[in-house]
């Protein structure tokens, strides 16, 4: 119970009061407070989960989830934290394109919000996309209390949109805090996040992005590698050199793989699509051009083909600081010779990080249910302590 | 609380324990006063549900959605209804024949019903099958329980059949109480219930047929008008007539829009198929005749287009009373120039509607709850008392 | 009340210590106290759902669902199960063969059970594969709570593979002992389990096997009958006689319906596919040999249709023990003339035994939610106790 005091004293010296009724749409429009709260109220569910006891919040509401790309863990991570605070899930199934104009959004909202006090959304697929419509949905909600239709107005959270994937972004810090021992111990690690080779095609920003959006305020010595033309949107590249210069970290672009990997304490390789692609696959969808669609579909598997050398191998890893830096996944991974013949990471790598790539995915279901937590309870220290002290177990042994 | 005062006194005045133990199929099968009931319960709950106040009936259970067409609305309606009430929905998917034949449905009704306090259907999409689909199921699980294969028989509500869509209906007529400040201030009210051009195929009857049905008990000045060839049902235009006479309102038809929005109070113009080419439909749907069906939708798609009309526009706005009659729709509406080129309503109109449209849709999951509430709680004003009473509230803030 | 007392009373005189914290993938792994502890706790749940009692092991917790087949009643009788208990089921959709390999399994399975108290896995298709899947998920998360990664370990429940169906065979005895009064009254009744014609393809082999499995157990005279070729899996064959010889029953084996039939008191004509074409069909999968697949099902159905002669008819009924034995199936059944031309059962057999028939499939659920029960606590009669105590109720009549 140490570990839940500590997270509660956390709470009591930060200032979140600006995420209660609020959204979680972007790491970056929340303070540095705020995303401390985060952290703690997760790990301080985490205890209380540990320590069995239930961590209820409602006797009833339903949190909606509204996934327009398809997804196993995201989905499991966003029931999982509906379940731990009381609310039951309902599943919004749609095709990608059928909510996409104005007034059909603003309706829709409303129509499934009725008793809804949580929406996650997973928009990620069109550039300029995700979460524009993320912002449509939340401001037809909250217009629809103003208006009387809904009793109570549904919290949005971000399950991954073309910007940002906080949920990600939140729970792979939270595991270098957990590995690192503090939030404040992350100043001055080097953490590479880098592209690297994946058969399959297109894969979102939103999790490169997200990563040096974050870890850009902590302080840390952040670096992006990737191929020529593999970059990614240029106003969050911005975005994370203010950032670092603000925080007393760095930010660093390279195109070498080896550069990046030199004494990183962490290293993050993963595949993404070039954001030059995606804006052109976003127009070449709106005008229904399939054909064009699956032309550029193939021109992009061949360039990636070209930089099948950009895999996290045990020779890079010998690079890394005293040859042994953290390998971080958000999973599922493309493993050479497990899931594919040449992909993003060579197996005895990931095998001998599995375990922790495993934590590091656990604490999801805790940060989105943190998220909640905080947007939804204005003093969530007293109802921590009060479950803590409740002699009410979750699961009768 | 005041409302809920008033919502509780209106039960005590009200002789509504048919409701007890039964399913909710149609309307004109309940009382003067059960109906009333309904509304009051519905209203009942919304104001506890303001209250932040728990009210679930049900510590554990299922409420089984059925579902034999697409729908949005209606299962958010549905488990939201349950959710309020304590009971988790399990979804029946199936295709839209599988369930067709007598052994089967009374097999499939009990094997899903062994821990199920509530069945939702919805089945509109042929003349002659819905309701009796809906009856089937009654009797089997009523049989079942009586056999003691069921330790509790579930109560059936109907969520669109092809004769009544009461839960729409019963949703539309509360807004008109909501907005005339009781339902005695309905009478003499007049509604045009009306068709409106669609450039989609074959929309169900039940919701005109739902409307005429509930809003000649209610004294109201009842118009349906329609393009030649597009009649509903004809037992429910003579029940229609019936009702009328006996609540001293009136019930009229006609084949002129104009005719219909004359100094209406409300009017709802919608679309539906003809009740001669469902007729054919269901026909050709037994012989599996699949070229037929084509034809004949395309046969309908270009007679629909004769009578494009058939719009609710500004200036037919302008003829009814005060030039301000209150717009209905079950929603999702086509709106011309938005959802659509040409469709049911111009975005004016639908526009200056939306909150109140938004407000009439939002009292569905309300009228699903008072059913179920009436049907499983013998004595629920007390219930309703005690919730109000208690110091429990359904989210710690 | 006096039924859960005889329950927990036999519980009391029973050492099943050895479900706590286990799996139950497999009847023939468990004692036969452990199994008679099955039965008792299922009628136990079944007396305390009658008494109107909630019997919630869990304030909330997931129940995950893994259907690698088609499902209704199992899926609404695992949902079912985990709603009495208290838990709240999240499925995993995936398609047959997307989990197949090692690395993912493992993944996944740790992905999907952050918040997992059960998971319900369902595979049956494949000989060879769908057990073995079940052990690679179940040590999957021991490793995952061992390493830290889950906070609690799900327990298992197979719902059906290619070896067992536990959940089927211990429902289909429990009614038997419901039949005849007690577990110890099914000594000497013969059984008959034959293969019986359907028109469709390829049902698998769980159900025969769980059954011969399971009855040899008990001391019945089993008889296992078939058409030559038909052959279940040697191994399970193997285990029913040793049983056999064990208990003090006996297994038999024939190619002739009527001498199984001739004197049973209990029938179970039910069709399945023969092991050997099951094998070839596994490896032609794993090949991707559609083709062959589909050359495959032609030839088994032709070879099906020499046999239409097994039908359960009249005349077969006959020859059993005073003309009247217990005729049951797993449903759905096919039965001629109802549900297909020429099928498992007459119509006149299986009308009669309907209301049996069903009360034998009501008891599926109670089964799975004891397994649950004895699985996740360590002092169930303690608990059946206090929920007979208690003053609340389910529902608030």
């Amino acid at each position: 119970m140490d570990n839940l005091h500590q997270c509660i004293e956390a709470l009591n010296n930060l200032d979140f009061n600006g995420l209660y009724g609020e959204d979680f749409l972007l790491t970056w429009k929340k303070s540095s407070d705020e995303i401390a709260a985060v952290f703690a109220a997760a790990d301080a569910l985490r205890a209380l989960r540990e320590m069995g006891k239930p961590t209820k919040i409602f006797q009833s509401g339903l949190g909606v989830s509204l996934f327009r790309d398809n997804s196993t863990r995201t989905r499991f991570s966003f029931a999982s934290a509906c379940n731990l605070l009381g609310l039951t899930v309902q599943d919004l199934d749609e095709g990608k394109s059928q909510l996409a104009h104005g007034e059909t959004v603003r309706e829709t909202a409303n129509m499934i919000s009725f008793m809804a006090d949580v929406i996650g959304i997973r928009d990620d697929m069109f550039i300029g996309r995700g979460n524009s419509y993320m912002r449509e949905v939340s401001s037809a909600v909250k217009q629809g209390q103003l208006d009387g239709v809904l009793e109570q107005c549904p919290t949005l959270v971000n399950l991954q949109c073309d910007l940002d994937h906080p949920t990600q972004s939140l729970a792979d810090i939270l595991h270098l805090i957990h590995e690192y021992g503090s939030l404040q111990n992350l100043r001055g690690k080097k953490i590479a996040m880098t592209w690297a080779y994946s058969p399959s095609y297109g894969k979102p920003l939103s999790v490169p992005q997200g990563i040096i959006a974050l870890a850009t305020r902590l302080g840390m010595e952040v670096v992006l590698a990737h191929p020529k033309g593999y970059e990614v949107m240029p106003e969050i590249e911005a975005l994370a050199a203010t950032q670092a210069k603000e925080s007393g970290g760095s930010f660093h672009k390279t195109y070498s793989l080896e550069e990046a990997f030199a004494n990183a304490h962490i290293v993050y390789p993963k595949s993404w699509a070039p954001f030059a692609a995606m804006q052109q696959r976003t127009a070449l969808f709106d005008e229904g051009n399939n054909l064009a669609l699956e032309a550029l579909e193939r021109e992009l598997l061949q360039t990636n083909a070209l930089h099948k050398d950009w895999e996290c191998s045990e020779e890079l890893m010998k690079l890394t600081s005293e040859g042994r830096a953290l390998y971080m996944h958000c999973l599922p991974a493309d493993i050479s010779n497990v899931s594919c013949n040449e992909g993003e990471v060579a197996a005895s790598v990931f095998e001998r990080n599995r375990v922790s790539l495993y934590k590091e995915a656990s604490n999801k279901p805790y940060i989105i249910a943190a998220m909640i937590l905080l947007a939804k309870v204005s003093k969530p220290q007293t109802l921590l302590q009060q479950w803590a002290e409740s002699d009410a177990f979750r699961w009768h042994k």
